[in-house]
This record gives structure tokens, sequence and C-alpha cells, in this order.
């Protein structure tokens, strides 16, 4: 149990994102909430530290966004960031590239959904530059 | 907009439930949360006034919910009705007799997930008796 992570949802905060890690700046959690593949429908419980944030990337069949917790950032490729806070939903079309994290100052967690999950592909680009970051949370 | 509702989450509680009214003993609430059809993913948030409840029914492609308020209910034809509390997911397979709503005291929302929408059909049986419900609450 990671007792350092505060409870800011309900929602189950799960282990330490190793699977993911090269693909982030910084300590995330993952929970698994669903477990019937037939329903195509994988669910997960992302946590982000502060200032954590996962590199640029795309979704060949799109992703959801649910925010429950804390505040943080989603930028698409060419956009301004937005800011996140619990309610707040994310359609991220296919393809489209874009990075999503907490900000500098607040632990942050969002629920994910896979979209099209038979057929999705993550493809992951470059790091999320500290100017880029900095930026985004102005 | 609907005051006399209690703020239970942070997502939008949208409008009474008009088109579903008569599958739902009570009155409920609903907002349209995502508009891309290309993600497969249709999300909602529904909101139940205290005693409120849906039909038995079922999902051919399935159905997920998200516990975001409040306390509710959620029962399988033949199984113990399950109380649900802000947090939970409730994962319901293709073609499983149920129903949900609120308990008899609290209001309660869940975003609802219609599984493989593009093959889903949902199919209304009777309503939850008040015995049957009653004894859901105990």
């Amino acid at each position: 149990m990671n007792t350092e992570i505060p409870r800011i949802s309900d929602f189950p905060t799960g282990e330490e994102n190793i699977g993911y890690a090269q693909y982030f700046i910084g300590k995330s959690y993952m929970a698994t909430l669903t477990t019937n593949k037939d329903l195509n429908v994988p669910l997960l419980n992302v946590t982000f530290e502060p200032g954590c944030r996962n590199n640029w990337h795309k979704h060949t069949g799109g992703q959801i966004l649910i925010v429950v917790g804390g505040e943080g950032l989603y930028q698409e490729r060419g956009k301004p960031a937005r800011h996140l806070k619990s309610g707040d939903i994310v359609e991220i079309a296919s393809d489209i590239e874009h990075w999503h994290g907490a900000t500098a100052k607040s632990w942050f967690s969002h629920l994910v959904i896979a979209c099209n999950p038979k057929t999705n592909e993550n493809i992951w680009l470059e790091p999320v530059t500290n100017e880029s970051y900095s930026e985004a949370n102005q």
C-alpha cells in the first residue's frame, strides 16, 4: 500500500505504474477497474504525483479520460493546455497527438477508457520538455 | 436547472430523463458526457431521486456503471442486491437481467457506459415491485 499518496478520489489507486514508467516523467499509479473483456471497455484509474506527465503519444482507437480527483493538464499538439479538475471529461480522437498529467503542484487522478480495444495501438513519442510543461502550468 | 437536486458529484446532472421515464419508477436525470461516435463509448451521467429505480432489463452488448455519488442498489435476477457508493464499478455482462437505482433514502448518481454500442439493444422488462425494492434496501 502506498501510504504517501493522498486520497483524492473514491476510486482505488492501485500499484506503481512500472509497466508504462518508460513513457512517463515522474511517478504514476494504476488500478485496473474492469475484467470482462467482452464488454470492450477496459477501464483503469491512473494517478499522477505532482509534476508527473506522460510523453506525447496517440491512440489509433482513441481514448476517454474521466477526471475524478486533483488537478491536471491535457494538451493536444499545437493547442493550449487544458486545465482539468474532477468532473471533467476529455474525448481524444484517434491519432491525435497529446499528453496528460498532474499540474506541478497537485496530485491528479483520471479514469481511462481505451476505446476500440480490439484494434487500438498506443504510439509513444517524445517526452514533454520542462519548458513546455512549465508553460502549460501557467 | 433543477435547483432541488443536491450536488452529490462533480459531474453534470443534466435534464429530467423524460425519454426513459416509462421504464423507471420515480424521477431520474440524465446528462450526455461524450459526443464522438467513433470512440464507441457513449458515456452518460444518470441521477436518481431517493426511491427511484429502473425496471428489470438487459443489454445485449452489456453495460458498465461507475458510481460517482450518493447511495444506490444493483441487483441481478436471483441474487442479493449490492449496495453501491462512490468509487464502485459494476460490470454487467451481456443479457444479464438486472435493475439499478437509488436507495430509498439517498440520491444516487452513476456514469453509464453502453458497451458494444454498434450492436447493443436494451430490452426492458417488468418494474421492480415495492416488495422487492424494500427487501433490497435492507
